[in-house]
């Protein structure tokens, strides 16, 4: 994401008790990861009908996710908190299902790794609420 | 949703084992809660600043939540059991908050009344995984 | 849709010039039409490899020109008539695409059958904003 | 995007007659724009409420059109054209009303650049399947 963008994110956050404390970096690179999250399911979900479902609600999820972080004001930490459990448990489902055929299909293989590095990322991001908490 | 269409995915939930219990117009009612809740709060984003971005950023959970149950063949019962409490939890966010203008906004009334049966549905489907499991 | 949900969008559609004279009954049998063919589209997705792109494909556009139609304060004439342009090129894709398999499948066959409802109300509201022009 | 992912892509495409000739970077670089431009007008969208509306419509253009070049087994040459007229007819509106707040808001300037670079990521892809045609 742009960084002036981030700035315009930045000052909304301020303006929230709960959030002011939070790390932009960490929701911005959790923002990256469910962005590519998506990417990677949506290009997966093509390939064969094993992990197709699994990588189309993932996209989905990681979408909702991404533009959830960029609607703050419209979040409470309890919401936060329900979003990213979802969001990595989503994640972790698609993550099984492509691992299974991640030998025979580099696409699988991306994928599986993309979910992995947004259900780390959204990890990072409760971590952080908790301590601010 | 069409009767047709949810014989098509009687079917397809038959094949998995934990869900071949679950009563379809339990899953069906909630479906269809999730989709009049998408256009109630996609109407209410409209509106006024206060609560458009809690209205969508549920928009977008509700519609993410109707898709992955019309896919169940990628769902686990963990991953449907943390979308359906993103689902509640962000229905609840944007319930809270349009209920601040119910008196002087007839939109954000119903928006409000769609976000509380999204919620009693999703709990109905919970209950029902829950006494199924 | 909810007839007072209608009632909230007359109001706003009333306040846009160009806008003042549609027919909101066109308007809402096509966003019901959206929405639909998005259930449809996003089951069918799941049957078999062949369709599921183009059914994925026709579910975000199909949901895309729904909200759209739902927030007409961010719609021009222009932006509109492109977009349900779109939204008939995308079904007629699909239907195209299920057809081939409507008589072995009967997912595919209400799926071609929601593609086809779809574009012939995007197409009564595309005749309705040129007989208001 | 990730560059495996791309060669994945690249092999899709390979076995479309009618997009066999055409550049998978300037597809990448559509879709990247695509993408950003969603983000600009996810966060543009709970500025103020005059071009909120639009933001939201362009933002859900914007990401149908993305995964729609990332699902290219399931587009035609006549629905993609169709489809990438529409994303630069939103990009347009979207772009004209933030445009009229860009010297007041930093954010609004964002995003009506974002609109931009996305209109001509479109028309680059359009152009290179009229000659391809």
């Amino acid at each position: 994401m742009d960084s002036m963008m981030m700035g315009a994110m930045r000052s909304n956050m301020m303006s929230m008790p709960d959030m002011a404390m939070m790390d932009m970096s960490v929701m911005q690179a959790c923002m990256d990861a469910c962005s590519a999250c998506e990417q990677a399911c949506t290009v997966c979900s093509t390939q064969m009908m094993d992990c197709s479902p699994a990588c189309m609600n993932c996209a989905d999820m990681c979408n909702t996710m991404m533009r959830s972080m960029m609607r703050m004001q419209g979040m409470t930490p309890a919401s936060m908190m329900a979003m990213l459990d979802a969001c990595i448990a989503m994640c972790q489902t698609c993550m099984d299902e492509c691992m299974q055929h991640a030998d025979s299909s580099e696409v699988c293989k991306m994928c599986a790794q993309a979910c992995q590095a947004c259900m780390d990322a959204c990890m990072a991001v409760k971590n952080m609420m908790m301590a601010a908490a």
